[in-house]
């Protein structure tokens, strides 16, 4: 009988939370560090029940980008990816796309000239693949897609390219009474896709890039119909726009990587009260990618200056990070 | 020992379900009947796991209309009265209004000059009245003016003025594994002051109409600032379309009262597997209101005839509710 006293013990500890530094880590892909103790350190501030920072759980809102601060970005947007493919797919119906761009560009797989194309060439892609079916349609296309394309560098399917870093954050806010948002540059519905099984982010808490959809009757059928025409962009000043439409509340928490994010860090952190914002810096060459202030995707330049004059945590993904994506099944 | 052993029994039956008809009645506000054992009976198919319509918790989405579904629209929407009644909040610092129609109509308190100028007189006022702040700033408005203001008619406050039945309705879809949302005409931060402590749904969980929204720093301070210009329209085929982009899914329940609704129970009900629609007809002159086919306010015609031909349930407030309102405290 002796023998059970301590294991009991110490299940009643765990149980009543005294013994809060023997529980599992919730962050283990973390390396012990600063990084790691601003974000513990804010999580146990804000949800200590009569501490002075202490926030109820209807407030605690988490936003996250998705490009480069949930998943990998390089060497393009996976979405751009997506819709190369999608214009290859489709250009048989499509014979005028052989002599014209950025149709041809993508065809040809001319990366070059695509992205000379500039945002405007790239809408123009987005539109011919994204538009002229319903959104359940649309979900099976990029399911479909996600389920057969790897990337060619790691050899893994993209949503496997998602940092195991930031999956055990999703886990460990919501765990600690955080919603969870996506708040994505990349098109809401493309996002919505994976949000539940990769990141455990459901469809309606998933905010970002929109195009117009249309309701009519199709040969008896009620439909939603996608149009190709942009009703939303959620980058930049967007973000603040989008989270405002959305989620109705000034987040508590935002988490991103690049200047897209700038304005809804800037914006979550200048609330009242304890706020937090943490950037993801790409500076694993090795074991992922290395990229900053030059780079034409994901750039992060304005924001990683403003993260020192604002406190944001930036996180050095090369030392702050044991491992970077999922183990292999 | 003897007396005790019947209250443990019937403890550990409803602790493991099975003495569910025992349990005290969810919708005590409803009276028993074809509409009650319609909602009562979607419900249970629905949620009986291994049944041949279960439906996964995912999957219960349920969208409620708010003006006349949830509360009292009657003699004018809410919103339209807080908006008149904040036009003449600022006239003082628009002398330009004295002879300026709408807002002389807003006034003078002329409902007759304000209903013939029509949707566009309308937008006006709120465009007036409703822009020009943060969302948080008008929250407080929307706060102040609910927590003061108190319809002539039945002296109690516009949130006060909700249907009992319903509230139950939405505890009992909530307790079974549904997700509620709000799919409003109204304004979306209009209904968002109150969602949650009257219905339970909070701030995300509201789709509604909007104005645009411009993010700024103005002194110093981030500040989402918002527009006189309109964003989108959340009525008719607009329902449809805000549960698209909000939600990202077709309902499987959707609950309205007007032709605002029709679009919302047609696309929900043409979805595939069980689904379920409702509306709630006005019927009951002498503890609510009675009004369908000819009101201006919530009109029912062609969303009325739909309910026979799809199968959407139809209130009959005089006589499936027991009570209108929720009790005075």
């Amino acid at each position: 009988m002796k023998r059970l006293l301590i294991p009991i013990a110490a299940v009643a500890m765990v149980l009543s939370g005294a013994a809060h530094s023997e529980a599992p880590d919730p962050l283990p892909s973390w390396n012990d560090g600063p990084t790691k103790g601003a974000i513990v350190g804010f999580v146990e501030k804000v949800t200590k029940e009569g501490g002075p920072d202490y926030v109820p759980p209807t407030d605690r809102i988490a936003t996250f980008d998705n490009d480069g601060t949930l998943w990998v970005e390089k060497p393009a947007y996976t979405q751009l990816i997506f819709a190369i493919d999608r214009v290859k797919a489709l250009a048989p119906e499509h014979p005028e796309w052989k002599n014209k761009q950025p149709f041809k560009a993508a065809i040809e797989g001319d990366m070059k000239t695509l992205a000379a194309s500039g945002k405007k060439g790239i809408a123009e892609l987005v539109m011919a693949s994204h538009a002229g079916m319903t959104p359940a349609q649309f979900q099976t296309i990029v399911g479909d897609w996600l389920a057969a394309t790897k990337d060619p560098r790691f050899q893994r399917k993209y949503t496997e390219l998602v940092y195991q870093p930031m999956l055990e954050l999703l886990a460990y806010l919501r765990d600690n009474g955080f919603t969870t948002y996506i708040v994505s540059g990349g098109g809401i519905e493309f996002v919505r896709n994976f949000s539940e099984p990769v990141y455990g982010i459901p469809p309606d808490q998933v905010v970002g890039s929109s195009i117009k959809t249309k309701y009519e009757v199709v040969d008896g059928e009620p439909t939603v119909m996608r149009l190709p025409e942009m009703n939303f962009i959620d980058d930049k000043t967007g973000k603040p726009i989008g989270i405002t439409q959305h989620i109705g509340q000034r987040p508590l928490a935002a988490f991103g990587n690049s200047d897209g994010d700038f304005e809804m860090l800037q914006w979550t952190t200048a609330g009242e009260g304890p706020r937090f914002g943490m950037i993801v810096h790409h500076t694993d060459a090795e074991r992922e990618y290395a990229y900053d202030r030059d780079s034409e995707v994901g750039r992060l330049d304005k924001a990683l200056d403003a993260a020192a004059e604002n406190g944001w945590v930036v996180v050095d993904m090369k030392n702050d990070w044991g491992q970077i994506f999922p183990s292999k099944e």
